[in-house]
């Protein structure tokens, strides 16, 4: 997300005086909330999705992320390249390739 | 998230040939996986949260976001204030101020 | 579940002096946890799941479920029978039949 | 749940046709999303919640882990009883009274 979302979504929490009920841990419920939301647009039928719903639940999702990375002064980038860089250990390509293991049973 | 690291997250997945698994209903339940798994940092205790397991699993929600929104080429800023302006709307600041309730019961 | 199984749930709650853990949150935070690690066992190939898993996880929410319920003095055939009523209602036989549409798209 | 109820929720499957649309993962998406409905009760003020709702998605949650455990020729007291064993090794009363640690940290 570049700057003028994330500003966006912080104006829209701070011009409510929602802060009060953004603890990290409604935060997260939040963010499986919503998720669930997202993964109903596949319950039954995983081909006859409605992509705009798809849209919305995972723009729902995102903006949460966004929040709780914000609660806790966290940086997406930062913390997305520190996990991938975990990813990449644990999953090594000639192990990997084509492959839907965990890494524990690579 | 900034190019680069978008472009990290295509990388991994484009080197181990996972294309195949990622269905928009497999990177749908897989959001809404790794969400359950950082809720389970505030499951009993809600201030007791060890920090690197949170920034982890967000990491983990937010890679299988982008996941997701590169499988429909979706841009996060975008859906994003696409449903901020929705959101915006549904939640007028005279009404929602302070309050936790969803827009139907304002 | 018949007695003697609501039985043991109980006594392994009392045993451990849990019950100060399970507030009503607490035990539904607990519930979606470990439904997703159930939905886990189908992530990226729905037809290679682990049995022993399956019935593993399926009865970590069962727990949870007859905890929550207890937590609130419910028997589970009541409410589920008074939610069959609902469901029969909102989706008639003659409307519903061979379709996974929701009762609002009926 | 006593056999009445059972098949109450097995007959109002059947007479929908609904099995074809009940493949074990779709029910497990659906455990998990119901489960999340569960969870929304509790979202932003844990002591806020509206019972009849609470019971209505417990009722939803315990529906589809029938569903579920039905595919499977699976007995809810059997497998709860086998998973009630694992606990009771994995969580020895004088290790894990009082406290919510996980097994693993005990």
């Amino acid at each position: 997300m570049n700057q003028h979302t994330v500003n966006r979504i912080r104006k829209f929490t701070a011009d409510r005086d929602w802060d009060q009920f953004h603890s990290p841990a409604n935060l997260a419920k939040s963010i499986v909330i919503e998720a669930a939301e997202l993964l109903e647009c596949f319950q039954w039928e995983e081909d006859k999705y409605n992509l705009q719903d798809v849209k919305e639940e995972l723009a729902d999702v995102m903006v949460y992320c966004q929040n709780l990375a914000d609660k806790f002064g966290l940086d997406p980038d930062e913390i997305v390249n520190m996990k991938m860089e975990q990813n990449e250990a644990k999953y090594p390509v000639d192990k990997a390739k084509g492959k839907a293991d965990k890494y524990d049973k690579l």
